[in-house]
């Protein structure tokens, strides 16, 4: 038995599959945003970041990185425990109090992370609900496939957004049952909308759950950032709308918000919370801090749809495969993985533009992709040289542009069902 | 179906079996560790906290603050992005560094928990490793129980600590299977040490895998704090040195050290690495300055034993039931849940000092006890008043002293053999 050789060779397999990922060194540099300093083979240069997930560019608000510093200078740099055991902070307790406000329930948990709240969450729920069944949009995210599994609740899948395949699957289902229906708002590698309302009323006639992931939406949708969930005034039909405070907030952690008991239960029973140590003080008073800016402020929304819509524009203008996206992600077709990441590198070195190359597992084969993501920091000037390096890189590489290719670019799920999508790394 | 029914009766059940917990809300004062405030019922008191797992005080260190509060003005509160999408922060690159050094492996992997290192790391490895056996100690902690059960792999438990029964089961597997023996080092809630070379002995006969959790022992023992393994010199054989950033560094997140190809591959294959937002910067910065510090000075470590050793000696002396320990922990056993929650109750009421009761199934049944942690800040004049404290506390609730024992406090294990421990929350 020579386990080196294993994990050896499973890493030469995504070698030669062309998986392998390249972790590109970067130092942010706050006030500057998107600009950054990327460290590669001994040289530091300064780049442009096209594909980050701080999409309001709130990590570098004032208000958020002082009260990230002033709170750690008087409550130091840790929680110094878990929640039970001495963990529990008092900014901590405020940023819950927050949450639960920001989505109008009556309460709220907040854990590690976005990833850890999915997991922890939905496989608690189902778990204290007795021979519970899942209903599972075919595209939900890592996070959401692992928490259904971890549950060991039956699942089922349904077609992404299908509100139709849904109810077949309900229908279907013994009424008593326990249901508890699982997806995302913003479906993050396509920029598409589930249909929430609808969800609901299905929800309603057959006495389901609503579980909605509001990664890639909360901050950025809603008169106050609720969410796509609040835009549409339907927040209060959800049971539970799990959300990020690393995305749009621009800190790090995750949470869940609900009804009492059903938080009550999770922080109860949930080992994925109960044994880990608490977010530091002073990252909550950050998320807080960011969590009321953006309660108050409508500029960073307006901004970051106004650049969304222009670069989509000025990219499809150019003739460049823009994806559709009914949000703020502006996907862009390559269709291959060696040209995908031979995009990305060209960009990086010729251009000093960084945009992550999106491969299988993360989207469906054959819909290999840059995914862009133009903040309110993203001025015109910068999408003006995103398209020329854009259109450069399309010829050097040799990628189809829109004409070329058979017909106009669908969403991906209509070339490949994806029954376990692996979204978001 | 009526859904908050069924968690509001979830939680009657823990409240039935007195296992509901209430969380304190406490505000640290950086500079004044291990003082805080503790606001109950609308009033704001200060208290002694004497169940931190800041097990150095490193959580208020200058350096500490200072590279956080900088990092995070210099880079911003967020990493913006998961590891491969432009999360990857030079900060983070550089305490990667640190960490393998720390443990004089060729790579290491942050995660943005231990809990999650140790669930992610350990289903990835077995997962990698065709029809992988573990062998698991039995009072394993949480995390870890939940990375064998993520594997799918079939799993042995073995008795705590236990090299001959260890020894017995993997005779009794086919040689050429691959194996993985998981364990720790410094066992949280008796304070006990693995017996760490005999295992790796019985590594080497029977070709198994080591994974050893630090969790309790990184930063506080070894010359340079790379634990357990470093103080008994031998982390060179062990294949994966599992730690926190979170306890005796005083910040936040885990991590995994070992060879390039091992690394490399969890860091390539595991949904919890994959998919979830980077630790920030500024977080990265401090625990890199923290393990820096006692990479370099011994003062923390000593000052910790001394306290440790006098509160042991001094709890004894005045007859209190103090649980043998091989460790800084100091746990005290009550030996029923209602009296271990009257006596946490009282002392903060009453003594102003705060310490959470452990009940079952952090420990088991019968072993309910107090576990109470002395840093290199409690000093003499806390541990007296500490002592005090606690023997009138043991008076008023009724708890026997240790002479009114039947026999001496033994641990735990030895009470009740226990195969699912979930230590640590």
């Amino acid at each position: 038995m020579d386990y080196q050789r294993h994990f050896a060779s499973a890493i030469e397999a995504l070698h030669a599959e062309r998986r392998y990922r390249v972790f590109a060194d970067l130092e942010r540099i706050a006030g500057r945003f998107p600009k950054a300093i990327w460290r590669h083979q001994g040289e530091a240069r300064e780049i442009t970041v096209w594909c980050s997930n701080d999409y309001l560019g709130m990590g570098q608000h004032p208000d958020v990185i002082g009260a990230m510093t002033e709170t750690a200078g008087a409550m130091g740099s840790g929680a110094g425990g878990t929640r039970n055991i001495s963990g529990t902070n008092h900014p901590l307790v405020e940023l819950e109090l927050e949450l639960a406000d920001l989505h109008g329930k009556e309460a709220a948990l907040v854990f590690t992370s976005g990833f850890v709240s999915n997991e922890a969450s939905i496989s608690t729920i189902a778990k204290l609900l007795p021979n519970c069944l899942i209903l599972s949009d075919e595209l939900n995210h890592a996070s959401m496939i692992e928490g259904v599994r971890k549950s060991g609740a039956k699942k089922q899948v349904f077609r992404h957004n299908d509100v139709a395949h849904l109810e077949e699957l309900l229908a279907a289902a013994e009424p008593d049952r326990p249901k508890l229906i699982v997806f995302e708002s913003v479906y993050s590698m396509d920029g598409d909308i589930a249909p929430i309302a609808a969800i609901c009323d299905l929800a309603d006639k057959y006495n389901a759950m609503t579980y909605i992931d509001e990664v890639h939406a909360v901050g950025m949708y809603g008169p106050r950032g609720g969410g796509i969930s609040e835009r549409d005034g339907v927040a209060s039909r959800i049971d539970v709308i799990e959300g990020t405070l690393a995305k749009a907030f621009g800190v790090l952690g995750g949470y869940i918000t609900g009804s009492r008991a059903m938080i009550d239960a999770v922080r109860s029973y949930a080992p994925g919370f109960i044994f880990t140590t608490a977010l530091p003080p002073a990252l909550a008073a950050a998320a807080t801090a960011s969590i009321r800016h953006l309660k108050a402020s409508q500029a960073e929304r307006d901004a970051q749809q106004r650049q969304a819509a222009r670069a989509k524009s000025i990219f499809a203008s150019a003739g460049l495969p823009v994806m559709p996206s009914d949000t703020h992600i502006v996907p862009m077709l390559v269709g291959d993985p060696d040209l995908c990441k031979k995009a990305s590198d060209r960009l990086l070195a010729e251009h000093g533009i960084y945009i992550q190359p999106i491969n299988y597992p993360t989207v469906p084969r054959g819909t290999e992709r840059l995914r862009i993501t133009p903040t309110p920091l993203h001025d015109d000037q910068l999408i003006a040289a995103l398209r020329d390096a854009l259109v450069e890189t399309w010829h050097a590489v040799g990628i189809p542009f829109a004409a070329e290719r058979p017909a106009s670019p669908e969403r991906s799920e209509k070339v490949t069902p994806l029954v376990v999508s692996q979204a978001g790394g």
